[in-house]
């Protein structure tokens, strides 16, 4: 069953552009973490937030990459992480078009 | 450019298939909601724990969609919400495969 992984932490940015630009070297190496199927990307400027929504193969490679990405990010000086890993009810999401593949 | 929406609050259940059978019918009104383009259900037994990602055309309807769904929970006795509203970084979320259309 999929798992969704769902991490925020206070971000003084770049956003937008910038942040595309300064992160897409690193966006490209989790396509190849193991059971990973996709990230949205978020972030707010108003906010000061910024994160990711992950739809990994099983939890326990959902709760391996945020156990290596917790690492990477307090490497980066973040910290106030908020993570939790969810179950994807299949049969609801199919009725509200929820992309879970 | 489209917005996320990421919802979580405490829940005793029901999970899994008792709680697609409990939620069906108001599944599918959600997909009637301005700019709602999906959601992915999302719970947690271990952690007693439900909630929902749900990606909208725009940062208004997105908050008009919480504004309504915090009402409709408190209604079911539901308190503890925790909502936020982000950005979608596209480029970035392009790289990672991210479905956010």
């Amino acid at each position: 069953m999929a798992t969704l992984l769902q991490i925020d932490f206070p971000f003084a940015g770049p956003f937008g552009e910038e942040m595309a630009q300064a992160f897409a070297e690193l966006a490209a190496t989790i396509n190849d973490e193991p059971g990973f199927m996709w990230k949205i990307w978020t972030e707010s400027q108003s906010a000061q937030q910024a994160g990711g929504i992950y739809l990994f193969d099983t939890e326990e490679n959902a709760r391996a990459y945020l156990k290596k990405h917790t690492a990477r990010l307090n490497g980066f000086g973040i910290s106030g992480i908020e993570a939790k890993v969810f179950d994807v009810n299949e049969s609801l999401s199919a009725i509200t078009r929820g992309p879970i593949k």
